[in-house]
């Protein structure tokens, strides 16, 4: 089942501008997203779903021209937290003890582990330990929206640094990793529609230590 | 579907060690880290399954003791490219005309684009990247677990360096960045098992610009 939908699924190269991914379709995307399992469950990341065509159309100038940025209906962008400070990580393991409804000596030790650790090193460091659970979200994305027959397109494709000025992602102390258009293929004028998809053979990406 | 499988899952903390993953669920698991999407299709990272008790035993000791890695029946490492090289890129790029039976000056001007960029960078910078891509297969890992009603737990927290030396993985250009224990749960002596899985509110997580 899963592995049908990711043979499913490609880099959708062409999106047809017409139709619009349903609203429930976008929700269960993003549930997925924010389901996704993070280090010590902080979700050191957000994620900024762009509708609106001008806003597209000015990050699409800054995506290498990528039409599909603005063919597609929307544009998710998965912003990692800048850096790891108390307030986001006191924030989580807070919300954690609200949720559970109580407190635990262990839990508290972990908390104060990762701020003694987290919080003086370099934030370069954080922001790409940040980065790599975004990613962990960004894959099940793409995976949920196979599962509603949506079609993505996974993109590194920008710069960064004008798309967080476009959407003011620093101000709120977030740096955009990844994007991800979400919409229909046009087949036609889809040059990756039907080409095979190619993965390096089991052997040279799987070993084993029996 | 796929929400109540992320749903089901959790960071397993206690698994028995009796039970045994059968090989056609480790093989399904693996299948879709390998399909997973990656950055230019470069796939640049190796997961090394290890099985072997007295190797398990030895990572175990350089992962906070963390029982899982030994108790469940298998181990999952995820070790992205430690640089992007040439024959790296090139062997992707030629795998994929291969496997399409043709060549095409706009991919082969994207080959030289990469080979560009990417060659002359930072080491340290490429291995980030590559390790990015890594969580991409590891989230998927860790979702098919879920389908297959295997437990999964995924782990940052081991010596990465000392899990290299163990594997040899700097040898061949690898560095460990994740592991993944797998197995089956066993419910007494897991303290996170019955307890509420905690993810930030969708208000604080996403945000939309219509």
């Amino acid at each position: 089942m899963l592995l049908e939908k990711l043979n499913w699924r490609y880099a959708t190269k062409k999106m047809d501008p017409a139709k619009v991914v349903s609203d429930d379709k976008v929700e269960r995307i993003l549930e997925a997203a924010r389901l996704a399992p993070t280090s010590s469950g902080l979700q050191p990341y957000e994620i900024i779903v762009v509708t609106n065509p001008e806003t597209r159309a000015k990050i699409r100038e800054i995506a290498w021209n990528q039409a599909q940025v603005t063919d597609g209906s929307h544009l998710l962008v998965f912003a990692a937290w800048d850096n790891y400070t108390p307030e986001r990580i006191n924030m989580m393991f807070d919300l954690v003890n609200k949720e559970r409804d109580f407190t635990n000596e262990g839990w508290e030790n972990y908390r104060k582990m990762l701020l003694d650790t987290y919080v003086p090193r370099d934030p370069q460091v954080n922001f790409e330990h940040a980065a790599r659970q975004a990613y962990i979200g960004f894959g099940l994305a793409l995976t949920a929206a196979a599962f509603e027959g949506v079609d993505a397109t996974p993109m590194e494709g920008f710069d960064a640094a004008k798309l967080d000025e476009i959407l003011g992602l620093r101000e709120r102390g977030l740096r955009s990793v990844t994007i991800m258009p979400i919409g229909y293929r046009e087949e036609e004028g889809d040059w990756l529609v039907n080409l095979k998809k190619v993965r390096r053979a089991k052997d040279s990406f799987i070993s084993v230590v029996k």
